[in-house]
Parts: structure tokens; sequence; C-alpha cells
């Protein structure tokens, strides 16, 4: 059976999660939704772990939410450095899904970005788990974003 | 039985461990406390290591100090990758407090962020270790905050 | 047989892996080429380590592009560090092939840097993975660059 | 036997291990000192790393002499990152001291920046090494510095 | 028989192996020397971890050059975490030569930093290969300089 781990925090000020599975259970009814949520993004890491590896699941979508100082940035470095070498240490996706406060202008851009993001990066999630290496190819070089509209390629 | 170590610094400006321990204590009586004393945040990670690998402690709370200075930054960061490295090989969760002394205007608003930051964080590993992965679930996307007040969610 | 891996970005605006694919198809014919697209660089170093331990490729190439934000910057230095400790665990190359959005004045600039950064690298891997150590010796301290005119050596 | 490892530069403009020696042999007359010189603070991990595993010592003491640039700065992170992580593998202390040519108005002050840091340090270390992971906890909380006047804790 | 690996690059605008390998030979003329070439420095690790291990080198000497940007010198950081994780692993040393292009006003300066700088270094690992961890302790604290003139102590 298909395991999907779901780490969030309760720093967000979106719930992340809730589209996230939404897009999974729809494009990924078979598999089964384990969720964990932690207090903030330095503790994302050590959940998505126990998920790949305690739980078993094949592949986790992180959903983090990082302030706007320069210690935040800091800390979204520390957790992505954690991500990778777990990533590398495990041979499993972890698909993080980040939005930094400062990069919207107002909350109601900030909340769309959030859940646009959380949302494709879903998709994303299961296109690599169902199709594997070769399902996004068909987008390489297309200039792609998540929680801004695609920018696409620049010559087509 | 249950086991909980408590990391905290002499280079720290408040006894932070007293109001962690005093939370754990209330909310989770049951457990051991380990307490282990460095002098600054880059002895951290070996003091969380030694507790929850030698003294088999199931979660530790780090309580952490840090100056205002650039080379101060990189010691968080390089603390806060050694703690998420050591969380990824554990699988046990390490909550770390931090506190920047450039992060308040004065002594006082300093003082009240670490205390509450270490209370709120206490709880926060009390409900993890005690109700596990989907304790905190209640709370995702809720905009927590712990020193400070909450931002609550941006959309209820 | 010669395995060599391909991983590019589903956010990149341009199609680099094409032109990586030509240039070892043509020097390294005898090359079984196996690709992987992700999402974004975060996603390369677990490609990249399937790749070489999952599928045994000798080597890989990574195509990845950068946003011009200092949070993209250290999302690219997450990336880099993942790669050279994958390197380090496997002893096998990945010639990591980067542009950043914000390296050239327009967007044609900007793509025949891509194109020639990824076809010189391209033949970087597959002299390595031919010849050996010793392979680009007789370029040692030449000033060669890819994505621009080599600067050549200070002094011949 | 109690060994100590004690790691310095020739970069650093002070001979700290000279104090920290000092130090050790007064209030540990019973350990044995093994020294490591090495060029610079990049060199100093591997250092370390020799005198906790394959000399077997107990814990060590390194003394580093960081540059005024930005590049200097990154080394001294990549270095913290380096005997944090070090410390995660072994479980053993390595106390760091480090002074920055930048952090004083003047060569006399740097001077003894140094020398202070050395020796509170080296007496941090002997108190963890003798008395273990409560030996500091009396100082918890209490602003203690090295190198610089003792801050004292916000409130008494 | 002693086994002295070379790392260099094709990016680099002097080649500064030649200098390396001068010293080396004369200082330690019983070593056998392994050079790898590599296109830049984040290529280096893998070299100097094929030269440690699957070359039985006793010891690595890289010789990195850096262009001026922010994320050249970010590269410069994941190299060097890179680098010391190796000599953690490994237990060897790697003394890293590297020359940052914007470190001087001209090329002709840049020239002479990079010279003696590798010849300097060259000398640094034939001390410790030949002497071991004392080797250099006569200076330490001396305030030695690569590619530049020694600053000295700050006391005699």
């Amino acid at each position: 059976m298909i395991k999907i781990g779901v780490v969030d925090t309760t720093f967000s000020r979106v719930d992340m999660a809730k589209y996230a599975i939404e897009v999974i259970e729809e494009n990924l009814p078979e598999a089964e939704i384990i969720r964990y949520t932690v207090p903030g993004i330095k503790d994302i890491p050590v959940a998505a772990r126990r998920l790949l590896i305690d739980e078993g699941c094949d592949a986790v979508i992180t959903l983090g939410w990082v302030g706007p100082g320069q210690v935040d940035k800091y800390s979204y470095l520390a957790m992505s450095v954690g991500l990778i070498m777990l990533q590398i240490m495990t041979g499993k996706h972890v698909i993080d899904v980040t939005v930094h406060e400062d990069e919207a202008g107002d909350l109601d851009d900030l909340y769309n970005i959030a859940v646009d993001r959380a949302r494709k990066h879903a998709l994303n999630l299961v296109m690599l788990v169902k199709y594997g290496r070769e399902a996004l190819t068909q987008y390489a070089g297309k200039g792609l974003r998540q929680g801004r509209p695609d920018e696409g390629p620049i010559k087509e």
C-alpha cells in the first residue's frame, strides 16, 4: 500500500495541509495519508524522518512557514540541509512547500500563494510517486512555478 | 519510564530551564527530567546527543541564548544544523528554544520572551511525547507563536 | 555498461538537459542515459542519489535553475551541501550545472549561458568518466569558464 | 587515565594553548594533555577527530583565530558545523575557543580577550570532564562570558 | 609508501598544483604524488575522497579558485563543509588552498598570492605528514599567513 506523509506546523498561518491532502486524496485515492504536526520548521525534518522510516511512508510533503527575519532564514537553511540529507539517506522524496512571510505584499496574496503552492506541490508528489522519474519530464525547462503563475520557457 | 532531557547554557541571561522544568513536571509528572548545562549554544548538540543516546531520553528541550553579532548568528546556524542532524539520526524530538539578544527593545521584554518561549515549547514537547504526531494537529496553521502573542490564522 | 544520470527541473526556464544529452550521446555513445525530472533544485540531490545508488549510474549531471532572491540562494547552498555529501558518500561525480536568474541582463543572454554551461559541463563529465582523474589536467589553471568565455590563465 | 586534547593554529596571533594548558594542568593535574597544531581553523576538526578517536582523548579544547573578512566567517561556519557533527558522532565535548580579529578595537584588547577566553573555556572543559552534566548548572542563565566580563542574569 | 593527493581545477587562473608539487617533491621525495583535476571547487571534495579512500592517499592538498560573487562564496562554503566532513570521516588531512578572485587589487598580486599560498600550504602538509601533530607547534600562535606576509604574534 502507498503511504504518504504530511508534515505541517502550528507556526503557519494557513492550514496548507488541508489543501495538500485534498489533492493527494483526489489523485492518489489508494494512498494512506499520515499526518504529523510540529511547532515550527526546525521540527519538520525529524517528523519527516519518522514518517519515512518508522511509519514506512513512500514520500513526504512538508508545509513550512518562515518569518521575515534573517534568523528565520537561517532556520530555513538549516531545515533545508536537514531535509536534503534525509532524502539522500532514505532515497525517498520529501517535497518541501515553504511560504516566506515576506514574499507577498498583503495577507490575501500570502494566503493564495500558500494554497496554490501546497496544491501544486502535492500534485508534483503524486506524479513522482505514481509514475516515477520521468513523470515530470514533459515539463522540464518549462518554467513552472508554485504559488505564482508559471513563467514559462524563455524560448518555446 | 519517560525521560526528558533539558539542556541549557551559562551564557544565557535567563534561567529558562527553570520554567521549562516547571511545565514538564506539571504536565508530565511521571517523567524523569535529566538536566545538562553547557557553556554556550555550540555545546548544546553534544549535550542533547548524550541525553538522547547515552541517557536514553525520549526527547530533549534545549534552551539557547544568542548574541547580536553576525558571527553569533552563524553559531546559531551551525547549532541548528547539528540539532536537526541529531534528530534525523535518532528519530527523537529536540525542541529548540532560542532567544536572540537583539529581538527585543529592552531587557524586560527579553526576559518575558524567554520565559514565555520556554514554557510554551515545554508544553509542545509534552504534547508530542504524550500524544504523538497528531497532538498538535488541532493547532496546525493557527499561527501560534512562542515568546510573543499568537498571530492566528490569516483566515478563520 | 556506462550509465549516466541526468537530473533537471520543471522550474528551469531552459531545457538544459536536451543540450547535455546531445553532448553525452555524441561523445559517449556507448552510455545509457537515465533522466530524472524534479520540481526544483532542492529535489535534485535525492534524484541524483537514486540514479547513483538505485540505478547504478557511474556519474550524474544536474541542471538547476535558481531564482534571484536571498532565499533562493540559501536553497542553492543547501542543494550544494547535499550534492557534495552525496559525492563523498558514493565516490562518484555529480557535475552540477546551475544557472542563476540574476546573472544576466536579459533573457537571451541567460538562455545562451544556460546552453553553453550545460554543454561544456556535459563534456567535462564525459572526460572524467572516460579518461579519469588526469583527463582535465591539461586544462588545470587555464581559467576555463562554462556559460561565459574562458578567462584564461593570468600568466601563460 | 584522563586525556585532554588541545588543538591550536599557526594562524593565531596569540599562543592561546599555553594558557589553556596552564589551567588544565592546575585543575586537572591527573590528565595527560595531547597537543595538535594545524595551520588554520578549517584544519581544526580533523585534528580534534584524531585526538578524540585515534588518541582516545576524553575531550578536546580548540583554539581558533578568524580573520575579519566575510570569507573568513564562512570558514568559521564550516568549522563550527564540522566540530558539532564530530561531537554528535563521538558523544564527547569539543569546547571551541574562537577569537575574531575584528572583535576588538586594538591589539591589546584582542590579546586580553584571547587569553581570558582560553582560560575560562579551559576551566569549563575541566568542570564538564570532572563533574559531568550538572557541573555548570549552578551558573545556568547567569550570563557568563568568556573574553569579556560576565553580563549577569537579567533578573537576580 | 607515502601517497599525497593533489586536486586542482580548470577554473583556476593559476596552475597552483605545479608549485605545490615542486614543494612536495623537494621536501618529501619518497612520496608518490597522485593528481586529480576537476572543473571547479564544488567538484573538489569528491576528488579528494577518491584520492584518500580509493587511491589510499595519506593526505591531500586541494587548490581552489573562487569567483567574486555572493553565489561563489556559498559554493566555497559548501565545499568547505564537504572537505571538513570528509576529513572527519577519514581522519586524514585535506589542506585546502583557496584563492578568492577579489582578494587582490590586480592580477599580478593575485598570481603571487596563489603561488605563495600553494607553496606554504604544501610545506604545511609535508610537515604534518612527516612529523605529525606537533610538527607545527613551534609556530603556534605566531600569526603565520599563506599568500601574504606573516602577521606575527601580537606579543613576542
